[in-house]
């Protein structure tokens, strides 16, 4: 299956303007109306592509006259001056945290995580801006009364909002975890259209409002390919800011180690994925140690970590959507909390955490320009180094070539929202992994 | 309306024994049979009263031949020998925490928090026993694979189970929030016979099996008396341990009171919860302080006060339901977070948290005899006092007065479930908190 969309250079840049004419484009063409009433941010990705391949069903555009400032939520509205007080002079700055989907699963799990001080600490006020759309505004309403009945003493302010340029506003972590998940038909290609769309927007906004240093932690899928656009759409952000998850991943590859070694999961260190939070992702039993040694001192059987390893860690979500009937949003949230841990706390002398990070540069010998999992370590500052001792073997590389080549597809793909030409998609199976949508 | 339960005095005690030719009977009762298995506890409550008025769906009883024993869970199989190792050695003993409805949405919430020490803390490993139902058995795998997944240090050791008399083995902490929700056309009053046989069944296995010390936290609806059930089955265990949560109720009456006072939710303090967890209840705004100072002090509209705070308060959970289309399980496990801390840690100078307790010995003049929420204080040994230095009004009287009948009316009508002689029920109006099942 081959699609080509047009890429911005040949697109009607000022589609978006007459856009009254075309009530069949999906809600996210209001985002992109309400915009036109601001001056387009002066970036080389600024021209707004309009994808003519979206499948998604027309929604009618609703509340076009609510007002698109973030809210403040009751008790939240209340300005703290955290130096006046004899409990709170103590305490850092407050931080700003902006999460999409911000009324979904994974987020109801990790919103009372942060604001419990479970990645930050408990010196670390915390100001959420929750990022929903329409149709969710409703529910982000809920979300926040929930947050304010928790009594949560390090939030001391929420947002909600449903424009990116608004909800974005100076935040110096950006968890984006929403996504349009796949309808029935829709192939990968058109997922990464339509996802990769609501990316480019983000990075924008981000690119146009957010703190210079903000930290972006794509979670939606295809998470690699949409922290890519995300990322090329930000260009006056740092492209090593841009992380897509696989902590999941690597957390799912530890477990299944120490249940075939025997041992605690705290007993296994030095994970690496490589590559795609996809099928051809890569978990590397190579490198990897239990106890200190070589995992393949510990497992002798190699044939269990050379096929039937890789599959237990993929098939690990939907096994769960199985037995107990939903996706599995709470070992998510918690991989999230870990995956920001990792960069604000010192890594352990040592050992190393998997990231999906910008490859530009790397010393692994991978393509250059996309976003692949690999190891990192951090001085617990923020930000992280590519981990250089690593070996490889054959059966590695190989496996590490073929997640390398679908992500380049995958760039190819949506080459027109990268402002790299005219996009060609060619992605020969589908390497959504098991349970997730 | 009004309906008669037999007391175990009159009831067939042998009943269970011939229950395979009583296959209309519901679920639980697979759960007495196999305990015919094993010797009758011997206590004043032995006999098992089975309710001829469950008006529940029948329910085909599967998995006979299922293993009851918990089952221990993937890596949580192996032994770990915490005082060898250097990084666990000065850990304090492991922690049994018996979780009923482990399956559910606010164990999903809570299980996740309780695992990554927000209630003992970085040095207490924890040990989860997880009761589910026949039905729910395979939801409880999918939950321990998922708290697998999610590597926390201080997990050592999850089993799922279904026979509460295996599973609160040893259990130090037993959270009961599992509870049967109200059908179509469902009365209170054959909920709370639904339930409490759930809950006397509870009772009787805490007595036989769990530490004599067990604290128990009963989030089951209608909680109060719930609590009182499993207490009167359970005459082994202080009646002192055993608490009704009506922690989200205080948390969202200082929410309400912030928002009215335009300030921080940590201002305000000494809210008691009066009472039943139902409509009856009395959030007590004469007892409570905002910035130290009487409420009427700081809040001058005493009609908001006596006439819109109080349904503020109990109209959450509905309004919550509205807007986010679920109940409040997040904040709901927040609560119970909080109320299991207000336990193991000393309540600051000056304050207290609410809890439904025994009322026998109460200094207010309250009935004795029921579990009502009342302000406690505590040292932190997981023990608590009653606060002596409150004061009531008319206001408050009058309607600690209505919350009191409702309770000694719930407890007419489970009368044959505390093996106090014929029940009899005569609740006049449904008092249910919106937002709850």
């Amino acid at each position: 299956m081959a699609l080509a969309y047009l890429s911005p250079s040949y697109a009607n840049t000022q589609l978006h303007l007459h856009s009254s004419q075309l009530s069949f484009l999906s809600t996210h063409l209001s985002f992109h109306r309400r915009h036109s009433l601001r001056p387009l941010p002066r970036t080389r990705n600024a021209r707004i592509s309009c994808s003519v391949a979206s499948n998604e069903a027309p929604v009618a555009v609703q509340a076009q006259d609510q007002k698109i400032k973030p809210e403040c939520f009751g008790v939240f509205c209340t300005t703290y001056d955290l130096k006046a007080e004899e409990e709170t002079k103590s305490w850092k700055k407050l931080i700003n945290i902006a999460v999409s989907g911000a009324a979904g699963m994974i987020s109801n799990h990790l919103l009372f995580k942060l604001a419990a001080g479970e990645v930050f600490g408990p010196d670390q006020p915390i100001a959420f801006k929750l990022l929903g759309s329409e149709r969710s505004f409703q529910a982000l309403e809920g979300v926040a009364m929930e947050l304010e009945d928790s009594l949560f003493p390090l939030l001391r302010e929420v947002s909600i909002g449903i424009d990116p340029y608004e909800v974005f506003q100076d935040v110096e972590w950006a968890l984006l975890i929403g996504a349009k998940p796949r309808g029935p038909g829709m192939e990968r290609a058109d997922l990464l259209d339509i996802n990769g769309q609501i990316f480019a927007e983000q990075g924008k906004a981000l690119n146009a409002v957010a703190s210079r240093n903000v930290k972006v932690m794509v979670v939606g899928n295809p998470c690699n390919t949409n922290a890519l656009i995300c990322m090329k759409n930000a260009p006056n952000i740092p492209a090593k800011n841009f992380h897509a998850l696989t902590r999941l991943d690597e957390n799912r590859a530890k477990c299944q180690l120490a249940l075939k070694a025997g041992v605690f999961y705290d007993k296994v260190s030095n994970v690496t994925i490589w590559g795609n939070h996809s099928t051809t992702q890569v978990p590397d039993f190579l490198n990897a140690r239990i106890n200190g040694l070589p995992v393949k001192e510990v497992i002798k059987d190699i044939k269990w970590l050379e096929e039937e390893f890789t599959e237990k860690v993929q098939k690990r979500g939907g096994v769960l959507i199985q037995k107990w009937g939903r996706s599995s949003a709470a070992s998510t949230a918690v991989s999230i909390v870990d995956a920001m841990k990792s960069l604000v706390t010192p890594t352990p002398e040592g050992d190393w955490f998997s990231s999906g990070v910008y490859t530009t540069g790397n010393p692994y010998g991978v393509a250059e320009g996309i976003v692949f999992s690999m190891p990192c370590r951090s001085k617990g500052d923020g930000d992280y180094e590519l981990v250089k001792d690593v070996i490889f073997d054959e059966y590695l590389l190989k496996r590490i070539t073929k997640t390398e080549a679908e992500l380049l597809a995958e760039k190819r793909c949506v080459a027109h929202l990268t402002g790299e030409g005219i996009a060609f998609c060619d992605l020969p199976e589908d390497t959504m992994l098991p349970g997730e949508m």
